[in-house]
This record gives C-alpha cells, sequence and structure tokens, in this order.
C-alpha cells in the first residue's frame, strides 16, 4: 500500500488548486461510497487507540500533528471525530491563537518548540508556527524578507525534530469557497453555534485567494521527506475523517513499536 | 577599534591549544596591566548598566550570552563580576543542568528555546545547548552521527534567533589543566568552599583531553559570522573580567539602540 503517495502534497510545480475539495478516491485509487470510509474510519480509530497505548508504553516515539486549515475548514471536528477516542493521557493538543506579548518577544517558534511532543506522546497543533508565513504573509505583519526566512527556519527546525525522534504529519484541511460560505451561513442560523461566529471571519473571506497562495506556498516550500504535507479534501467530512485516520494509522503502524520487556525474573511467578 | 577580531575563534584550523590560558593583550594588541585592566573593567560595568536600561526600554533587542567553561573555568564568578550590577529586572541567568526526564523526552534544543531571551532582555546561558556535543560526546552518551548532526542544528538554532532580533556572544572561559589543579585543591582545603566540591570532578579531569577536543570542534563547527565564539583567557581572573565586559559593551553599543519616542503632547507640560 502506497500511503507515502496518498494525498501527498509538495514539490515546485505543487498548484493547490489542482487537488479537489470533495475526495472520493482510497488509498489504492479506487471509487470509496460513505458507508464504506466510515466503517474503515471506524476500524481505524479502533487500531489507532492500540497504537496509541503501545506508543505511550515504548515511550521512544513521538508524534507531531500539525492541523491547518482556512475558517470553517473542520479543524476542531478532525480532533473531535479521530482523535476524540484515544486516551487523554497520551494525547495533547494545542491551539495556536493570536500571539501573547511574551510570545512576540521571541523568534516565531519560540512557542511551538515548547509544545512538541515528548517520548511516547502524541501532540496535535491546531494551527501551528505555520500561521506565521500564512496570517502574517496576507496581512503583511512582518516584511517579506522575514517571512520569507521563515521557510528555512520551518525546513531546519522540523528536521531537528525528525532527526531527534519525532515524526512528522502535516495535513491541510482543504476545502472550497462555496463550501465556507454554507458552512459560515449555518453558523449564523444555528443559535447554538451563533457565538462561535466572529465578524472577522467574514473579513478573512475576503483574502480567500491570497490565502489560498500562501498556503500553496507553505505547502511547496516546506514538504519534505521528513515532515511531508498532506492535503485532505475536506468537503466532506466523512472522506476527511477517513483520510486522516489511514494516514495516521499508517504511519504509526510503519513505527515498528515494542512493548518494552518486562522486568527480569517476573516469569512464573504466583501471586500468593 | 576591531571588537570584530579580538579574542574571535573559530574557522576549519582553529586550534584550542593555540590560544593562552593567560591573557595580557587589550583590544588593539598592547600590553595591558591588572590595574589599568581593572580600570577599564569597573569603566565598562558601569556602561553596561546604561545600555541594559537603554536595552529594557527600547525593547527591541535581545542579547544571549552562552558561558561554557571547563569545571572551575570561573562561570560563576564571571556572571557575579560582570553582570551582578545589572538591574536584575532585565537580565536572566539559566543554569544548564543534567537533563530532567522531562527535557531528555524532547529534542536536545528543547529546554534551550525556552529560555531564549524576550526582546528588551539579557539572558545568560550557564552552561548551555552546546553541553549536547560535548560532555555527551566525551561519555558517548548519545551515538556520534547523533551529536555530529547537532553542529548543523545548533548552527540552524542561533541563525533563527539572529534572523528574528536576537544577538547572540558565546564565551568559552579558557583555562590550564595546571589552573584547574589550584582551583579543584583550593575548594578541597577550604572549609567554606568545600560543600561546591564534587567527587564527579576528579573523574571528568581525566577526560581533559577529550573535552578540549570537544570544544575545539563545536567552536570550530558553530563559530558563525551572527553568533561567533570567543576563547577568553581566563587563568587570571582580573583578564577574564576585562575582556568579557569589553565585548559585551562593543557589542551592545554596536546596536545604536534609542529611547522610544515619548507620547505626543508631553512637551513642555508642567505638573500642578
Amino acid at each position: 500500500m502506497k500511503t507515502s503517495e496518498w494525498l501527498r502534497a509538495g514539490g515546485k510545480k505543487f498548484k493547490l488548486a489542482d487537488v479537489p475539495t470533495s475526495g472520493s478516491l482510497d488509498i489504492k485509487g479506487k471509487k470509496i461510497s460513505r458507508e464504506e470510509a466510515e466503517a474503515i474510519t471506524a476500524e481505524n480509530i479502533e487500531k489507532l487507540q492500540e497504537l496509541q497505548f503501545l506508543m505511550y508504553a515504548e515511550h521512544k516515539q513521538k508524534l507531531l500533528v500539525v492541523l491547518q486549515a482556512m475558517d470553517t475548514g473542520g479543524k476542531d471536528g478532525a480532533i473531535r471525530k479521530v482523535f476524540g477516542a484515544l486516551n487523554p493521557q497520551g494525547v495533547r493538543i494545542h491551539s495556536f491563537k493570536r500571539p501573547t506579548p511574551t510570545e512576540l518577544a521571541h523568534d516565531f517558534l519560540w512557542r511551538a518548540h515548547q509544545h512538541t511532543p515528548p517520548s511516547g506522546h502524541i501532540q496535535i497543533f491546531n494551527r501551528s508556527h505555520y500561521e506565521d508565513v500564512l496570517v502574517v504573509r496576507v496581512h503583511d505583519i512582518v516584511p517579506k524578507s522575514k517571512w520569507k526566512a521563515r521557510y528555512d527556519h520551518i525546513r531546519n527546525f522540523e528536521k531537528l525534530l525528525t532527526d531527534e525522534g519525532t515524526t512528522i504529519l502535516k495535513f491541510m484541511l482543504h476545502i472550497s469557497k462555496d463550501e465556507q460560505k454554507e458552512r459560515l451561513q449555518a453558523r449564523l442560523d444555528d443559535k447554538t453555534r451563533l457565538w462561535k461566529f466572529e465578524k472577522g471571519d467574514l473579513v478573512e473571506r475576503r483574502y480567500w485567494d491570497d490565502y489560498q497562495s500562501a498556503y500553496e506556498d507553505a505547502i511547496r516550500e516546506t514538504s519534505t521527506e521528513n515532515a511531508p504535507w498532506y492535503v485532505i479534501p475536506s468537503d466532506r467530512k466523512w472522506y476527511r475523517n477517513y483520510a486522516m485516520s489511514t494516514l495516521i494509522r499508517h504511519t504509526l503502524e510503519n513505527l515498528n513499536m515494542q512493548f518494552p520487556p518486562p522486568e527480569d525474573g517476573l516469569e512464573g511467578i504466583v501471586v500468593e
């Protein structure tokens, strides 16, 4: 199974617009139905629970999952659906908000580095250090020379992490502009979700094309062998969950983790 | 004044053994007496107080001072003498001890990154991330392939810091093996300092040559334009203090810091 290529993005010629926002193909390139995908997702999640327990027990591997998306792209939903069933003791989620004054007084990777996973853990970045080449670029928050230099810093940072034992998966949840419109409208029309609505989201929507370009460049520049980007067609949530859970499962399976050997002398002991 | 070259170390041909451990020359290459040096040190420290206040007020620049030395090399004394008079609100010192289990569960730069200075501050590393290519190498704590890769990670990390606004000075306090012998003996003979003595220091002394090689390589590999190493002849403490305070003073002066402009409309106000 070529998990290594499925939904993988990057390279100089990569175009975000070439990736469909509505997914329909499985890992072998065959059409997959919603029912089939949901069945596999359920299986994946069960397997992920085992793998995460093994990871925690072995205390060697660590997994960093970077989640990026346009507003309403489904980051929160993906976290709930794919990681919600895992033991929270081994899974940490960090949401990157607008930087605090203390964070701004340091280099842009300072806050990201603090939340990288320790051995035995899965760390999810809900947004990430990539905001510093996305929103920061779209709104000219730092000069071009500075955000351009950051691609290199990001590659180096992620190389450091992987060289020292972290596995990195980066997901961009890819939705269409129409899908965003519907989701924003749904939030406006639903009193139980209206609290989640920020007027700023409507302003950001006007920068759609700028964001798409910024994503495209970020993925081109930073999708590496050790820290690949996957663009996940996310207009349909069942497909998104299927794709993400499949990729994470296969990545963890490929780590060949083992339970640590028991202490000597435990064999044959009968507790009295 | 060529501060840029004085005591500067690095380059492929750099040999630590070529640097004297007993200093006698000033920044212009002229012989300097103890009295002259002490007078200049006092002046430097007064000037450093002003510069540090200016740095704090401007809130743009940040200075990272890395201090490395063989045991008894004088790191604690240097911190007391050179930085002791500065306002502690703008100066932070972090001592790198044996890594905790939490620190070991992350990449080797994780703990260093957390303690990098925010804008307006001077941060001193008493030992540093360089221990991961020094003690770790001498005692084979990680395989050679791993510590060799760390030179690159250190260069990248320090480039990130300087690109994003940190000034870095790295000092190796250079003493002779004989001087170490005397200092260790003095600790053993002085009841008020015996508490500071660790038997491990005598064990480490047996690895003197290995440590010198490890320092030599670290300095060769990581002395860059943006993050230079200075090897400070430190057998004589007055010379060490003179050299360090001179280098820090001139580095800060070259930053051309300015007090921020006052709020509009404050001119001519008379408080009644």
